[in-house]
């Protein structure tokens, strides 16, 4: 009943998080219905987040440039670092507005049972920041309240103890 | 601390029915973490809603040739018509898997206060069918139980018994 064109928006916009096939459908007619102008719009956002988007080199979290917004504002206090496990995390913590200082981002969380190891996240690059950057003051492990989080937070401490003996 | 390409995506996202902002950033930061091709397939299915769907010249619901694929259909009833509000109602009712006649899209319903009156809706089209398609067995009136919804059907039934008299 349902033909390509419109099968096949409804199967895209389906596979994103939180959208459910009925949502789907709901988003097609909205934007059938909507101005050509609003499609176009859509479909270039979506094409600009994968090639303008990569990470900041300093914490990992998501930039435009080199270093990401954060990185870059003389504001904020380089002397306290916020570890997360992903991107998203950084602008749950933002939200809050109660961080003033940097973020590292991890890319996951040390998981034995998934074959991700200490070496698969950007841990050497957070002991490189501890050991180079201006003096930190203060590391705050916020990784995910998890086992894996956990474990990955425990990691880090010692390292960075050893580092700083 | 969100830059343009992603701040972009996120206002077009949650301009969508059903996405509020947490729900845009969760979307961006999937298609940024999903790999090119999907984020070029979802760019892409947008894109051809817009230049490949149209109405069906027949019921008013959407297609993608001059006849939909319900009206396309053969082993549909064609004396029985259901009269509906928005292309979405025939998906809903189709769903149910009870109506197998064709239908009839108004495009909206009656409303004095929105400045819409019976012209504006596609109920020429309507009377049209009855007159000059095979016999009408049933004319079912699936309109939205809304006072509009309700004014409207009165209006079609009123009409279509003095075409047939």
């Amino acid at each position: 009943m349902l033909f390509p064109a419109l099968e096949n928006a409804v199967r895209m916009l389906s596979s994103l998080p939180g959208i459910g096939p009925r949502s789907a459908l709901r988003i097609a007619f909205h934007l059938i219905r909507s101005d050509m102008e609003k499609s176009k719009d859509l479909a270039q956002a979506v094409e600009r987040l994968k090639t303008e988007v990569r990470s900041c080199t300093r914490c990992g979290s998501l930039s435009d440039q080199d270093l990401c917004p954060i990185c870059r504002d003389a504001r904020r206090d380089p002397s306290v670092i916020c570890v997360v496990e992903e991107p998203g995390d950084v602008y749950a913590i933002e939200k809050t507005g109660e961080h003033r200082g940097l973020y590292h981002v991890l890319m996951g969380a040390i998981s034995p049972l998934d074959g991700i190891g200490p070496g698969d996240l950007r841990i050497d690059e957070l002991l490189r920041r501890v050991r180079t950057e201006e003096p930190l003051r203060e590391l705050l492990l916020a990784t995910n309240p998890t086992l894996e989080g956990d474990a990955t937070a425990d990691y880090i401490a010692s390292m960075v103890h050893k580092a700083s003996i």
